[in-house]
C-alpha cells in the first residue's frame, strides 16, 4: 500500500534517516561491548558518553543524571517501582488517573504491596487541577506523579504546579514526558522533576530505548540489577546503536522544533476545522487551548470508532482508537472515561496524530474520506 | 585501528551483515506500531509473528511461549523477581555461586526481601555438582536456577540433571542460556526448563534485545507491566527491528552451527596449546572436558592481568579480565573466585573467546604477543 496516510504518530514515528545514518556505523564496525576496557570497548564508551552528554544538554540535566532504557515504559516502572521500594515509612503515591498505562498497571501491583495509590481525575476538557493535587499530597506521600501530556488527547498538564506542591511536602516527583519531549523542550530543574522518563521513537528514532533522568541524590530502588552499567543502577549490556539513534533523534528534533510544531498545529488545526465544519456530529475531545499540536481527538456521536477505524484502514489512512498500548482490548479510551464521556461516546472516538511529514492535501483526503465513511456508517 | 583481533566475543560479537540487511525494512518503512491495528501495525506484527515462530521452533517451544525482552539481564531479573513474586509458601532459591552478575546482584535485593538464597559452589574445574543441589532441594524451594554455560570459563553446568531434582521438588527451573546458546542446540522441554533467557548479540544479533521462553502455565509476576504487549506479561513497545534482527540471527547461527562449533573449537584448542607450550606459567582455568568451544581463561601466574590487557590493547588484541558486565570494577573474577583461585591468580587470568571470525593467523600472533608481553612483565 504506497499512498498510506499515518496519523497514528502519538503510536509511533518513522525513524529519521539522519537519525540511522548516525546509529549506522555502531550496527556494523563500532560493536565492542561499551563495558569492555579495550579499544573496541572504548568506541562504543565514546559514543555512549557523547550520546549522553547530548541527551543532558537538552533537558538542562548533568550527564550522569541522564540513565537508558529500554523505553518509556520501563521508565514508568522504575518510578513507580523503584521509588515504592525506598519509601520508608511513608506510603501514598498520588498521581493523575488519566496516566499511561504503564503506569495504571503498575499502580495495581503497588496496590497489593499495601501502597496507598490516589487517582486525581481530570475535568471535562482533560485537565487535572493543581488544587485536586494539593488536597490530597500531604506528609504522607513519597511520590507524587502527573504526566507533562495525555497520550490520547494530548492536553498538557499542570505539571510544575503540581510538583511544586509536592515539594513543599518532601515527596519525589516524577513526570512521564513521553509524548511532550517530542514538541517541547524539557527543562529538568524548572518543572521540579526528579525523575522523568522519554521514548526515543515517539521523536523519530529508534523503537526499543528511551532515557530516563533521576536528578542527582535522588534514592530510588532499581528494577533491572546486575553488571554496572548506567553507574550501577540499570544492569544490561548497553545498546550502543540504540542510544546513539536516541541522542541524535532528540538533537535533530530541538533543531527544527519550532517550525515542526507550527506546521504541524496548522495541520492539525486545518484538519479540526474542516472536519467540524463538514460533519455535524464531529466534535473535539479535550480543551485546544494547551495541548500538543499534533493531536485532534474527535467524537463522532453515535458512530461506531471501530467501523470508521476499519473503514479508514481500508482506504490507506491509518489512526487509533486511542493508545496503541491497549489497541489490542476491546476496552473503551481510559482517559475519555477518566474526563467524563460515555462508553458510548468513548468508543465513537478516533485519534489522528500529525506530524511534520503529513501535509494539508492529506488533511483534505481524510476529511473527505470521514464525511463519505460517517455518511455510509450513520 | 584497522588490525584489531577481537579475542571478547563473550562480552558481545560483532552483528551479522545478514542479519542487519533483514532488519533494514524495519528500520526504515515498516515502522508501525505492533499493537496498532491499522495497516502498518499490521506489517510490524506480521514480523513480530514471525520472530516469535522462528525462535519457538528453534527451542522446541510454542510460539506463545516466547517473549521477548531488552536482554538477558532483564531476563536473569523477571525470573528471580517474578518467581519471588509468587511465591507463596515457599521461600527458598537455589542457585548456582557463578551465576552472572544479573543474578548474584539481583539475589541480594531478594534476600533484602526475606527470600532464603542457597548458593551452590562449583568444584575447581568450574562445575557444580548434582549432589551438591540435590542436597539443598526441598519442599521449601520456589526455584532452582542454573546457567547452562559460565560466561568467564565458559564451563558447561549439569543444567538437565539439577532440574530433574527441582521438579520432583515442584520448583521452577530457570536456566541463564545467554553463552550456550550460540553454539549448542537448546531444547527447552529437554532441559526440563520452566524459563530461560537468552541475548540476541551474543550470537551476532543486535544489542538491546533478548528473549525470554516461559513454559505455558508457569505463574510468574511481571516486572514491566503496562500495555499488553508479550500477551499482557512484558510492556513496551516492541522493538520490531531489533526482535527481527535477533530471530534472524539465531536462525542462521542454528545453519551453520556445527562448521562453527567446530572451527571455533579448533582454534581455541590451537590457541590453548601454543600458550601452553611456549609459556610456562600459564594454564587454564577449569575443566576443557565440557566447555563452551570459543572460550580459552588464561592464568598467567604471578603476572598481572590488568597489565597484560592494557599491553594486548595497546597491540591491538581485545581480551578480557573477565565479564564485561564488572569490567568497570577492580573485584576479581568472581567465578574464578568461587572456583578456589587465590585473589592473585584471579587477577593473573585472561579471559579470550573466539569467533568463526577469528584466523589460526590471529592465533599465531597473539600467542607470540604473549610470549613477549609475558617475559616483559615478569
Amino acid at each position: 500500500m504506497s499512498n498510506v496516510i499515518y496519523l497514528d504518530n502519538a503510536s509511533t514515528t518513522k525513524l529519521n534517516a539522519n537519525v540511522l545514518e548516525k546509529m549506522s556505523p555502531y550496527l556494523t564496525e563500532v560493536y565492542g561491548n561499551a563495558n569492555s576496557t579495550h579499544f573496541l570497548g572504548r568506541q562504543a564508551v565514546k559514543g555512549l558518553d557523547d550520546a549522553r552528554d547530548t541527551v543532558a544538554k537538552l533537558i538542562n540535566a548533568d550527564a550522569n543524571e541522564i540513565y537508558f532504557t529500554s523505553g518509556g515504559t520501563e521508565g514508568d516502572n522504575w518510578a513507580l517501582r523503584g521509588f515504592s521500594a525506598v519509601r520508608g515509612n511513608k506510603n501514598k503515591i498520588v498521581v493523575s488517573s488519566i496516566e499511561h498505562s504503564a503506569m495504571l498497571e503498575t499502580l495495581k501491583d503497588l496496590e497489593l504491596l499495601g501502597v496507598k495509590v490516589v487517582k486525581i481525575k481530570p475535568n471535562k476538557n482533560g485537565v487535572v487541577s493543581v488544587e485536586d493535587f494539593a488536597r490530597e499530597i500531604d506528609n504522607d506521600t513519597f511520590l507524587v506523579a502527573l504526566m507533562l501530556a495525555n497520550n490520547e488527547t494530548g492536553v498538557i498538564q499542570p505539571v510544575k504546579e503540581v510538583f511544586e506542591i509536592a515539594k513543599k511536602f518532601g515527596a519525589y516527583t516524577f513526570t512521564d514526558a513521553v509524548q511532550y519531549i517530542p514538541y517541547f523542550n524539557v527543562n529538568v530543574k524548572e518543572l521540579n522533576a526528579d525523575m522523568i522518563s522519554c521514548s526515543a521513537h515517539k521523536f523519530e528514532g529508534p523503537k526499543g530505548v528511551g532515557f530516563t533522568y533521576i536528578k542527582n541524590g535522588v534514592k530510588i530502588g532499581s528494577i533491572i540489577t546486575g553488571g554496572h552499567q548506567e553507574r550501577a543502577r540499570r544492569a544490561g549490556t548497553s545498546n550502543v546503536a540504540g542510544v546513539i539513534g536516541l541522542a541524535t533523534a532528540l538533537k535533530l528534533s530541538r533543531e527544527t522544533l519550532e517550525t515542526d510544531y507550527n506546521y504541524v498545529l496548522s495541520l492539525r488545526n486545518a484538519f479540526i476545522e474542516k472536519t467540524l465544519k463538514n460533519i455535524d456530529i464531529a466534535s473535539v475531545n479535550g480543551t485546544l487551548d494547551n495541548r500538543l499540536p499534533g493531536n485532534a481527538n474527535i467524537l463522532f456521536k453515535g458512530i461506531s470508532g471501530e467501523a470508521l477505524l476499519f473503514n479508514l484502514d481500508l482506504n490507506g489512512v491509518c489512526a487509533s482508537l486511542g493508545a496503541a498500548c491497549s489497541a489490542g482490548s476491546i476496552d473503551p479510551s481510559k482517559t475519555l472515561i477518566e474526563m467524563g464521556l460515555s462508553e458510548k461516546d468513548a468508543k465513537s472516538s478516533i485519534r489522528f496524530t500529525f506530524s511534520r511529514h503529513n501535509t494539508f492535501e492529506e488533511v483534505d483526503k481524510v476529511v473527505n474520506l470521514l464525511v463519505s465513511l460517517v455518511e455510509k456508517l450513520k
